[in-house]
């Protein structure tokens, strides 16, 4: 990290807007400063929080406008009628290059349809992707899409493959990435046929690391491969299932702890290392859904999220920065091969 | 429980099989005094296991087959080239009246495709459809399908509302089952067309209980309905997510169980409560994936499970057999109101 970087966020967005977004960056600003914000937003509702920092004064521009995008406001609709809105204003600010990237805690859909009209998809790319990353039993994977794209073709998910595969390397540090396609079963003639076609063109396509062809759902907690990719559809209900899980898991640890008198000094000697799990755990580390694909760095908040969670988010797009992602997936486009498979077909 | 009930066991699927089966059925034999079983396999490999169990001399009838599914075998080939094996002739069994169900650890396509050739689908139901039931933090939650087919209509789900509604009300002493659709957001609008439609037909179908809708991921695990339908490409990876994120929570807590002294003993203190937890959300205890929709009682165990395991499953197709769940079901769909969504539409 050298440069100074600017994030133009979105003050409006999230359940806790303006709230999280003015203290988030605060966080943010401690952990690294050399990062300037774009702040959009209204100026009556935001002022009086920029005004209780004294951290921001320096780092924070702020700009005026009424208009919002509202959290069940349909993407379409946000984009005809959300030009002036703190979202919009945001993403323009990545567009005409006076931010680095975009954060926003707001409606994902209107965040989506805005990001990709303005910003565009990178050269080679048809539609972009939502991706996260969570933990595993081996450290941290990658999942996409998230929900961007309900139905995929096999072309898309080898799009996906590539977009993840790059991030992995560069934000996630793994130099040669794993790669798998969510599916039923991990033989070939497994699944829907656009997965075993998409399996075949990426066993061609020659991406740095290693594509393992099909992995399954406790694949995920395992972190049997780093970049997992899959429909939005699926993409969706498995992050969900996870996170479902896991709170069902950890209550029924709490229900335990509290079952015995034993079992809760069992609890207090063990608070510490708890602790730290819960820590680990946290869903705020895990906050920040990448939007990939796009000629430019937009990340968005969880709406639900507090001023930390939103800092991490802020974190996502300060690494996709700091690593130049948009440059190395456009590179890996550049150079990927990709056969049409019924080209190949003729030759087998 | 009261009059005998006869299940037709396949000695030889699953990969400890015969031995699991044998021991599974002295394990259920206990629990369910007026159970018989039908048990088809090798002789030589089957008989010297049966000799050495007391319990099961008299309510085991054995009879030999030296043909067995394995493992891998495409359910295709089963169909045809495995008349005579073990999973073929349990089935059999089932069809001309001789036992009331079957149970098999073996090839999962191929028992759905000899059950469904042998036992035929329910008048009504287009596609059988594999249920389980799994924790939630409500008690219990029934999902289908989870595999048996990878793409659906909004016909098959419909279908599948109405047997999973039954199995509940039967098997899971649900009075008034909530059944909901699983999506990637609750609104009417959200997900991919077939399923909105699906979700009107399910308004007008007047089914006993309440339709809900749709649900999402993490309304799994709360157990936000008592039955979730789904296609079987999805229920399958939301299943095996959810397995593998309890393990992956599991192992977290064990890791920070060992990860001090002072939480090992904490550890000590509370293993009799955790002992109760593991009891609690043991694999073995929801083995037993139900094929619905059939004119007869199939319940596949998991390959990989062991005596006590495969003794629960055949647990679940005595209590089908119990509440005559394949009447029920019938019953139901009799009654079943089912518009057809198009001319519903002219009307509105």
């Amino acid at each position: 990290m050298s440069a100074s970087i600017t994030i133009a966020l979105d003050a409006m967005g999230g359940d806790d807007a303006p709230d999280i977004v003015v203290h988030g960056a605060e966080i943010a600003s401690q952990r690294y400063p050399n990062v300037r914000f774009l702040m959009f937003g209204r100026e009556q509702e935001v002022m009086p929080l920029l005004e209780k920092t004294t951290r921001l004064k320096n780092v924070v521009d702020f700009i005026h406008t009424e208009d919002k995008v509202l959290s069940d406001d349909k993407p379409a609709v946000a984009l005809r009628s959300g030009r002036k809105s703190s979202m919009r204003l945001a993403i323009n600010a990545v567009q005409d290059g006076r931010a680095d990237g975009v954060v926003s805690a707001g409606n994902t859909g209107a965040l989506m349809a805005m990001s990709k009209f303005v910003l565009k998809t990178l050269p080679g790319v048809d539609r972009p992707a939502i991706a996260s990353f969570f933990p595993t039993l081996r450290g941290e994977s990658l999942m996409l899409d998230l929900g961007a794209n309900l139905s995929c073709d096999a072309d898309n998910l080898v799009d996906f493959a590539v977009m993840g595969n790059a991030f992995a390397r560069c934000v996630l540090g793994v130099q040669e990435p794993s790669v798998g396609i969510l599916n039923v079963g991990t033989e070939d003639v497994k699944g829907h046929e656009y997965l075993q076609v998409a399996s075949s063109m990426l066993r061609k396509a020659d991406l740095p690391g290693d594509f393992v062809g099909f992995v399954e759902g406790d694949d995920i907690g395992k972190g049997t491969v780093d970049v997992i990719v899959t429909d939005g559809f699926t993409g969706n209900v498995a992050l969900k299932t996870a996170e479902g899980t896991a709170k069902l898991i950890s209550e029924f640890f709490r229900q335990t702890f509290k079952s015995s008198i034993l079992a809760s000094l069992g609890y207090l000697l063990a608070s510490s290392s708890l602790n730290k799990l819960k820590k680990r755990v946290d869903p705020r580390l895990y906050n920040g859904a990448i939007f990939l694909g796009l000629n430019g760095i937009a990340v968005k908040s969880h709406g639900g999220t507090d001023a930390i969670g939103f800092a991490n988010a802020i974190g996502v797009a300060v690494d996709m920065r700091d690593q130049d992602i948009v440059t190395k997936i456009r590179e890996d486009f550049d150079s990927l091969t990709r056969e049409p498979i019924n080209e190949q077909a003729g030759f087998e």
